[in-house]
């Protein structure tokens, strides 16, 4: 069963992200490390004690629907409850409203916890911090004085309304419509696909925010607007009352995370109310509505970066436990009695150690992410504007690179498991399925590399890029000057790592600058799997340098000496790679 | 829906395997061209039409246990019939007992097609035949009189019964017993799991092959006996008469292959019949049962192998249907009105030729692995030697290789479909959890990178895998001395992977020749890799050398410019890597 990693976790945001200087810095308010610590472990015994025992019921329940009605799993209500009542729901929410406003590092940390006990659960909770934020920066103090507190509270849950069956990654082809009504509301009306916790048994009221186009809206992204669209509308005292014209008329039978309900919503489809369409209000500005969706989009992207980083984390302590009790073979130098544990095998050493360094880079990378999330928010002018670009240029990485390893580690799980881990009893088949999904929501990890290329690269002219490279490698040769014993070939292995990058990188800015668009965009799936492998390993290493543990120092050099290596192979792949792989366009449909 | 690739395939046999040059040595009897091709269309045809509409059904209702009686999918036992009825599952078989006798080579390739069509269905008849093989090989005349001719036309099934639950990888372990009786039977008593068709209703009889310890038997693996053990005992003329002590009581709940029942077999506990224990024979000698179940072993290995091919293969014909009927965005280049097929996005064609070239590259070892065999059958003495070393060295990377390239290549598949990949209805999914048995079963791919290491590369002192690297690079030679317009630097690029495959075997020889056996078992799993990735590099290019159509070259190219730079890293790994992973073992149980 997963136990929180609270120890691991805290490390890494104040000893790699940098909360700790943060901290000094006071540039976290009146967060204290006392407190850091406080709400790591609580929020670490809700999810060890509380959400984990209840993801195994609903994977195999799911939720069924019936006449529109969605029954969550057995005891998810009792535990929502609970999650509420903890407060656990209002960590990130504003002040104003009830939240704590916690930093970006802590609901970061937070999440991680909740999606390693229950990934499907913790979705729910993932999308109403969108809903929240979405409201806050953009809607009326009339929407938010109705609807904020709840949503912060966990009272009522929020929902992202996007996708529709022609209109996936591109919205462009949005379909959905809304026609303006003389007493400022809005009617709704069209299908939404792929709508976690679109209806659901947890709460009274949901709060769906759901794009569509007016009727004289611009073709494009350009003419697509935001509405809050309540299940329930609200009486006169703020309470749930009538039924809106929203249902769900499908549930989705998924690979994965099968407690989250995957709904098709019809909006207004007339068969309900006396006018046609669902009742909704707009969310800032018409036709600014993808912009409203954007704000809030990046850290929901940093969100299932982190759930990449939950699971592999549940799936490698799974296979840790299991690899030390189960007992096969005789490993090398057992002299003992009977069969060895097959941890001290050493090909599953390797599994162990690949999934435990991939883990905490992955972890690693969120958490910087999470950093200079932060560092934006407390800061003001070219300060805040350079943090908010480091943000948005780890931001697609901790996304991709994070779900990768997510799905990387947990595969791995698996085969550490051997026949046991194709038995879905065990649990570690579980974590695999859970984890294909993140690589494919909130932007394809393909969308994720060609974001990181086409839009972040070039920020500030390559100076971001530039400027993170240069901090990459700063703590390379920290890590090459310190001369730490059992570091071994680990500055050396960095900096090549570092090489590549920035190769690859200059590269990649000389083909978009020359307009090559179509090679760029070839690389950029290598490019960020690159990216990603350099900034963990480095990160290792920070993690080293600030340690006095042996087994920091040498999982760090384990990375460097046999995962960095991949770093050269990508490079050639980014610079060489794209001719043929544009020549080969015609091998795909050849007879 | 999936259609065999019969002309892929026969290239590939011919042209990359050597297929045609042992036609015209007349190495394979009276076997022409013709027949090959007639044999391979027809096998396809059964394929697609017959078995490819039964995957997803039997993925749907599994396998329910009751009462003892496991029933199979709706439809299965219809297809079962008329496969039998096709001769289908003869095509390996001994011609003494009704078998078509046909090389290896054939067999695989229509073995990859079963699997590919229908996974699940494909493993029972593949499990008969390595029953046939133990039988042939090891059984006394009357036993194979009794059993051969009905195993091999398909009337009655079979099963290998190793795994216990305390010996899996390792079968010192092994508990179940069996003792003499004075007619020459045996009684047998244990528990065996993990059972594939160990309990069905496709066939009258089920003829279970089990490994057993008799009383006075020496402990560990030379105190292993093989026992044939039919589920129904024959009357007279050889039909199924009385019901023998071996029962079904558990069937397991998998990840994937729903429509294959993994049993719990029980063997003689004491509630049927008079006299205690399940009555079987002795197959082979007294505590040699090992060895006669080695004997099927590589080729049930390989047949592993070839699965890994065909979900690859099944999951890249999806993914490329949708990727060109789905539109999304806008393609660089694409100036037409609309959206553009999303096959058009650089990034998708780097998906799909991945998953080509990863699958064409698995496959061609695979055949060569196969065509070693066949060799090895139709030659003698130091040549007939030489070939079984061949198909030696080459079963476990057929079978790690293949089985990886088989996990992976269907999750780019689900990734292609994006949010439809995750959704079970599209079929993308299933084909994940299909393919991640493959690295398990069989011996998991962490053993066969071991057996390769430990016992294949010191065959003949080292000389086989010398020879085989030198026939290698003979073929990147010819590719660099062709001057092919289209090949690009493949001939560079191979010859660097196999001076990686070089350095990295050396490093090997030298590393287990001086005793440094944990450095070489931690190198195992990435040799194995650099292995197969340098070996079908090298492959692919030699179809390219023998064919003249572009797309051949193209996704040769492609291959050794984007997917070959991995050796580099993984010799890196191998020759560097392991002292830091000896080093790190502290890291995994550090508090």
């Amino acid at each position: 069963m997963y136990r929180a990693p609270v120890s691991e976790i805290a490390f890494s945001l104040k000893h790699v992200a940098g909360l700790k200087e943060a901290l000094d810095e006071e540039r976290l308010g009146d967060l204290s490390e006392d407190l850091v610590d406080a709400i790591l472990e609580e929020a670490g015994r809700f999810a060890t004690d509380q959400l984990a025992p209840t993801a195994e019921i609903g994977d195999k329940h799911g939720t069924p629907l019936k006449d529109g009605v969605v029954t969550m799993p057995p005891g998810w209500k009792d535990v929502y409850h609970r999650w509420i009542e903890g407060g656990w729901n209002a960590l990130s929410g504003p002040e104003a409203y009830g939240g704590q406003q916690l930093p970006t590092m802590l609901s970061v940390a937070a999440s991680e916890m909740w999606a390693a006990a229950n990934m499907a659960f913790g979705l729910g909770p993932l999308l109403t911090v969108g809903a929240v934020e979405a409201l806050d920066k953009h809607g009326s103090q009339e929407l938010k004085d109705h609807y904020l507190a709840k949503l912060v509270s966990g009272e009522w849950m929020g929902t992202m309304n996007l996708t529709e069956p022609q209109a996936g990654s591109d919205l462009n082809a949005l379909k959905a419509r809304a026609e303006r009504r003389d007493d400022g509301s809005y009617r709704i009306f069209g299908q939404k696909i792929y709508i976690t916790f679109g209806e659901h048994d947890l709460t009274d009221n949901i709060i769906h925010l759901v794009l569509a186009r007016l009727p004289d809206a611009p073709a494009g992204t350009r003419g697509i607007s935001l509405f809050l669209v309540p299940k329930f509308l609200l009486d006169e005292n703020g309470a749930p009352c009538v039924r809106n014209d929203v249902f769900c008329n499908g549930i989705e039978h998924k690979l994965g995370i099968h407690g989250s309900p995957t709904c098709t919503m019809i909006y207004g489809d007339g068969k309900h109310g006396d006018e046609a369409g669902a009742i909704g209000w707009l969310i800032g500005e018409e036709n600014r509505g993808l912009a409203c969706m954007f704000t809030m989009m990046n850290n929901a992207r940093l969100n299932v970066g982190v759930q990449g980083v939950a699971v592999a984390d549940a799936a490698y302590q799974k296979a840790l436990a299991y690899a030390m009790e189960r007992r096969q073979g005789k490993a090398p130098g057992d002299t003992g009695e009977g069969m060895s544990p097959i941890i001290e095998h050493p090909d599953v050493q390797r599994d162990l150690l690949t999934m435990k360094a991939l883990t905490q880079a992955a972890r690693a990378i969120c958490h910087a992410c999470a950093h200079a999330i932060d560092h934006a928010h407390a800061a003001d002018g070219d300060d805040a504007r350079h943090w908010q670009e480091r943000a948005n240029l780890l931001t697609p990485v901790a996304k991709a690179f994070s779900t990768d390893v997510g799905c990387q580690v947990a595969s791995i799980g698996v085969q550490v498991h051997g026949g046991m881990g194709f038995v879905e009893e065990t649990g570690a088949a579980r974590y695999m399925r859970d984890a294909r999904i993140a690589p494919i929501y909130e932007g394809t990890n393909g969308i994720q590399a060609i974001d990181l290329v086409m839009r972040k690269l070039p920020l500030s002219g390559g100076q971001q890029v530039a400027g993170y490279i240069a901090e990459l490698r700063d703590i390379a040769n920290a890590v090459t000057v310190s001369n730490r014993e059992g570091l071994g070939t680990t500055g050396e292995r960095l900096s090549r790592a570092i090489d590549d990058l920035e190769a690859a990188t200059t590269w990649l800015g000389e083909a978009i600058q020359a307009g090559r668009q179509q090679e760029a965009l070839a690389s950029a799936q290598p490019y960020l799997r690159l990216f990603g492998l350099a900034a963990g390993g480095v990160y290792l290493a920070k993690g080293a340098l600030a340690s006095d543990e042996d087994a920091r120092v040498a999982l760090c050099r384990f990375a460097a000496e046999n995962l960095l290596n991949e770093t050269a192979a990508l490079k050639i792949s980014v610079i060489e790679g794209a001719g043929s792989l544009i020549a080969a366009r015609g091998a795909l449909t050849a007879a």
